[in-house]
């Protein structure tokens, strides 16, 4: 046994994806929090998971805090559970230093799985890494994905563009939304329309849900006829009460069921990668170029800028000259 | 004159500097969009702009939603101008696809100064672009400190590191809370400390500030002996009646006075710059790199990578290989 495979934990990596491809959520957990902290064994993990993933539906789920979103998860794992299925729930962590304990009330409220062997939740946060979503995200996903999920949902709160090229990323995503939220429907109209497979108008009992259910249909017709065939389903739920679900779960997998026929499941997928390697490489170039950071080439051009003796614009190419990226 | 100095407008940079330097309100908001769209003529605009700048007091001030970021703003701007001093404002909007709209109605309120020539105001986004904040927003302070700000407030809401970022480039910090936002400030204690100049603790008039008064000279005794020899202050506002921003302004003010006799001043505007420097280099290695997306090669490892056949790291390791960026 090679010395460099193992980790801190003097695990080996091998034998974590042995145990995690046998559902033991302890190797899963491990696994997760390996990627999640950019571990240097990421790249064995990454190669090791290629062979046993691919398999399960990827669901993104995002929408604007207060729409319910942990409680909808909730009531949609229950749904897809009672089907059979063995589902993972990949929870986003928003990174801000301001906001970043405010999902842990949500994990606890999803405890209601918390003794169902068939249920795997884990929530990741990212900080400050440039590739950082794009770059750990798909190896979660891979990793509950070999872990024998059928279903990964992956959830994210619907803010920062990092946050919705992750949910784009999936097979099928949902957008929810709920009334009561102010402008919400106009403000998301310039990205929302794009990313939506599904649409889930949550806390229907609620004064303005149809309104927010016209809008939607107006705003889906705006896009004119769809050349790609799929007609996004606006379905109503109340979360606190698992109304509405089976029929998410339904066109959850109708949704998939229309990728498969048409060949765009694999155009996705194909794009889904094509996106995971541009992350990568650019966090490559990223880590490259932060080795120049505090050089002292740096500091002598941030004086000449801090004196107005040059403009930023030419020290970032003094910079790069004198530190080529090859 | 050249006809590579003329912008979409046709206007010139040159005359643009000159109106704007004069005051011309117009010419700042449209060195400022400029700025924000990446214009081409971006470079020439951060070359004029160094003989002018670097004169301004640069303040940042964030905090979550809900603290009453902008009422303060607004109230701190009016001690300001009673002052005699000539302010800037530049609100930096976050670029969330689903809450784009929120600052509108922030903007709105700050209409009171709207009529005032020693007050410029303007928000600004930047969407999409790695090096976006930390690149455009030195630009647009330097446009206002041109302008003959003598103050220049940077707004931003307290979410995402990226913005946080931005914050820390400021001469001098202000970090809003308010009472009754939860677990606030256990949540911020991860970044909050290093970056505050100055505490101020809005709605005092509510349940609940005294005890955020007392966690935050709890948080900030944890902090240590402060080695620089400033005493971050705590201060109580209620900003919905102007109360409490004459202290504000002052604390800005003694912040400034200890920045310039310890050489601190030097020491963060040379930090500045070299953020700066970084983020526009950075910027230009993504644009290169952007160059490859779509290309042929990407393609086809996207594809193997889909097809489980290779690995995503090894697919951009082979990517960066047939792509050099030099």
């Amino acid at each position: 046994v090679a010395g460099s495979r193992r980790g801190a934990g003097g695990e080996l990596v091998g034998d974590l994806l042995d145990r995690a491809r046998n559902g033991d959520r302890h190797a899963v957990a491990r696994l997760i929090t390996l990627v999640e902290n950019d571990s240097p064994l990421l790249r064995e993990i990454a190669t090791g998971l290629m062979a046993f993933a691919g398999r399960a539906h990827v669901v993104g789920l995002t929408g604007s805090p207060g729409v319910g979103k942990s409680t909808s998860t909730s009531a949609l794992v229950s749904v897809l559970r009672s089907r059979g299925r063995r589902v993972g729930v990949l929870a986003i962590d928003p990174t801000s230093p301001f906001s970043g304990g405010a999902l842990l009330g949500d994990r606890i409220r999803m405890q209601e799985h918390a003794t169902d062997d068939g249920v795997f939740v884990r929530s990741m946060a990212t900080r400050g890494h440039l590739g950082g979503l794009a770059a750990a995200v798909p190896q979660g996903v891979r990793i509950l994905d070999a872990a024998g999920c059928d279903v990964v949902l992956v959830e994210t709160v619907g803010v920062g563009q990092s946050e919705v090229d992750v949910v784009r990323q999936a097979d099928t995503t949902v957008v929810l939304l709920a009334p009561g939220l102010g402008d919400g429907i106009q403000a998301a109209k310039a990205g929302i329309l794009e990313i939506a497979d599904v649409f889930v108008v949550n806390k229907a009992d609620r004064d303005g849900a149809d309104q927010v259910t016209r809008d939607l249909r107006h705003l889906r017709g705006l896009g004119g006829g769809d050349a790609t065939g799929w007609q996004v389903p606006i379905l109503k739920t109340i979360a606190t009460r698992r109304e509405g679900f089976t029929e998410v779960a339904e066109s959850i997998d109708q949704h998939l069921r229309w990728l498969r026929t048409g060949g765009e499941f694999e155009r996705r997928r194909r794009d889904r990668s094509a996106a995971e390697i541009e992350a990568l490489a650019l966090d490559t170039i990223r880590r490259r170029f932060s080795d120049v950071r505090g050089s002292a080439g740096l500091a002598e051009l941030a004086a000449e800028v801090a004196d107005g003796k040059s403009d930023p614009f030419t020290a970032a190419d003094r910079l790069l000259a004198a530190n080529p990226q090859e």
